[in-house]
């Protein structure tokens, strides 16, 4: 009896302390509507500041790596053994939610409170990792930090300049008293084999948790992509009027010819039980051009392809060829698909997931597998060949949005399984 | 023989003239690409002067209405009866073609000098003219100068603001030196009994003469139409890697099916016979929210619908809503399609139209009939009771853009026909 209590008060110290770091960081990086916490900015700046203090208060070592990303370490009994990570990022698309990134660091420390207040010593290291920069909103690049920390940053992804100011990665690391030249060389700052596993703990950013009535799940692997960040269907200018349908070459035309054929291609690869999302993102006529009386000649879109499946997105990828060239012919229009972006898809450890699962079982809670279609820090530790895995909070509302709605509830529950799985990990 | 002499060098003292004020106006109102001549901006201004200047050293009256329109008016010789009147605007769209509108006015006084050349008086008043603020692309009005000619212009247009300044109309014309009152009070500034005839001359702004292979047409009507100006297709934003099929409301899909149905019922109407555009003008996602891992919200559009044939009009409104919520219930999105602007299809006097045939019967050329799809000043003509026709010239490349492109020689042949017409008209 004594000793329920006792794991009772130590499970709620980590929840208490974790709902107190939330509750500060959505008060001090407060952008109505929502919080703002910039890559590099004075928000990701706050919340290293203060979930560092938060932390090393629980007598964590602190060590910040060359990126700026920060590593807070509670000491193993046997500190040659490779570490266990808990991580996630602490900056905000703008005007998001407080929980996207953060509820996975804030639950993270809350795991390393409840060791603290068992008085629990694991045998090896545990470290919350807080990377920087991992919304693509500010530089459009996927999970920097990660790979930097990993020595696998592109040189080049150091120019990439943040949205809001136009400055280059390198420029603001430096104004916030970073070398980017280690970064630059690709200097490794945490090896993967110094790594036993890394979990990171993320809101669900979509609504397949709150349908399945489950408050965490287990994540089965993120999905790979490509995106054409810059296509257009190219017609030709006429005025509405004056321009018979015989004459016309138009660009919206050919573009709905486009969105049908895909949303075609999207059915038949469910149909044959694949998995995969098809997102137009941006659809844009030029404004210096548009207008009531226009038969359009041009109209820009974005074009994303999501999958857990290599195979699928190659074919769509091929695919589009084909149908690009038939719409061409029928229509008059041509398709400029521009530059294309791909990202690996990465796959969540088999042993990890199975460890999560009977930890999630020890503790009675639900915790279903569930796919991420989004990208997370946790694959740039997957694709370094990092034994990884994520748990994922229910959240309502989407992410991205000043809207996400996640109960502390649920993050309890996940703080329960994270803490029952790094005391279960060495047996 | 002299007497063919004396004609052939008549006729080219009008195409003469005509060419130099074109020439003088393209290189006077030069704004690369293309010319500019804003309604009551500095352009028009230019042309209303030159143009007068030019006909009234001809000999002709010059007369200015309230609104700022030119009559410039060759008297006949029993000046009680209603005049024949041949006129067009001067102004243009921004970075436009030279000749929309003022290859019209330049025509109708080419007609006025090849008069004057041959020393022709007609029985009647020859009166050439130029409206103002044709071009809807600076207020957003049908021909507000043709109308407030005949005193029907709706007293809220006048407070229709330019699209470059945002200042209203009323605001342009006192600037200009006109007193708005007038044009408010709806005072008739030329009775419809006092006209015979109004002749609109034009370009051809879409292909059918080139296709024609014809250097001119007789129009048979002006189409109505209707504008939705700005129509929203909603549905709600999420994050496309991780937002899944079911769960989606995606704003770019419900436009696409909304596009599809609408070319359904276009295939529809020619299957029956009829003729009509469909037609999105603009295409436009918010640029404060989308991006390529969004799953669009909201997609902003126009749909401008036309026909001569104002049952086909009538039909395409009511199946909208029909579509709009088939669409709504199967998609789950709805449509917001906002104000409506209508505007009525315009007939074309029998007995002119007959009139113009046989004259260019009488000149050797072809003159094939040919629908016009855009709004005109002889709509406007023609709504208040007066007998009304026009005449297209070919054009390449169509209109409202900087490559626009009629020949001369075309132009002298609508010049000729024109000659031909007016000296024929009292028999």
């Amino acid at each position: 009896m004594t000793q329920r209590v006792a794991d009772s008060s130590a499970r709620l110290a980590g929840v208490r302390l974790a709902g107190e770091l939330l509750a500060d960081l959505a008060s001090a990086t407060a952008d109505p509507p929502g919080i703002t916490r910039a890559a590099f900015g004075e928000g990701e700046h706050y919340a290293h500041a203060r979930l560092g203090a938060a932390v090393v208060a629980l007598g964590a070592e602190r060590r910040v790596d060359a990126f700026g990303n920060l590593y807070l370490t509670l000491p193993g009994r046997q500190r040659q053994l490779p570490a266990l990570l808990i991580g996630s990022h602490a900056d905000s698309v703008p005007h998001g939610g407080n929980f996207d990134g953060a509820a996975g660091v804030a639950g993270g420390i809350a795991v390393m409170a409840n060791l603290v207040a068992q008085g629990a010593r694991l045998p090896r290291d545990l470290t919350v990792l807080i990377t920087r920069a991992e919304e693509a909103a500010w530089f459009p690049l996927a999970y920097p930090g990660s790979l930097a920390a990993l020595g696998r940053l592109p040189p080049e992804a150091l120019e990439a300049l943040r949205s809001d100011t136009g400055r280059s990665l390198a420029d603001h690391m430096a104004q916030a008293g970073f070398d980017p030249e280690p970064v630059r060389r690709g200097i490794v700052q945490i090896a993967p084999r110094d790594i036993a596993a890394f979990i990171e703990l993320h809101i669900e950013q979509g609504p397949r948790l709150v349908a399945a009535g489950a408050p965490i799940g287990i994540v089965t692997g993120i999905a790979g992509g490509l995106r054409y960040t810059a296509a257009r269907c190219v017609g030709r200018y006429a005025h509405s009027g004056a321009e018979p349908r015989f004459a016309r070459h138009d660009a919206v035309l050919g573009f709905n010819d486009f969105v049908t054929a895909l949303e075609r291609e999207w059915d038949a690869i469910e149909q044959r039980g694949g998995e995969a999302t098809i997102t137009f993102g941006r659809v844009e006529s030029d404004p210096a051009q548009h207008g009531g009386s226009r038969v359009l000649g041009d109209l820009g879109f974005t074009l994303d392809l999501r999958s857990i499946d290599a195979a699928i997105l190659t074919g769509l990828e091929r695919r589009i060829g084909e149908i690009c060239a038939d719409i061409a012919a029928r229509r008059g229009v041509s398709f400029e698909l521009g530059p294309i972006f791909h990202w690996n898809a990465a796959a969540m450890d088999a042993g990890l997931m199975a460890g999560l699962s009977r930890a999630a079982a020890s503790c009675g809670l639900a915790a279903p597998p569930i796919p991420s279609g989004a990208g997370h820090d946790a694959a740039a530790f997957a694709e370094a060949g990092v034994p990884t895995a994520m748990v994922f909070v229910r959240n309502r509302n989407g992410s991205h949005n000043p809207d996400e709605a996640m109960e502390m509830e649920d993050l309890a529950a996940a703080i329960a399984l994270l803490t029952a799985f790094v005391i279960a990990f060495d047996g």
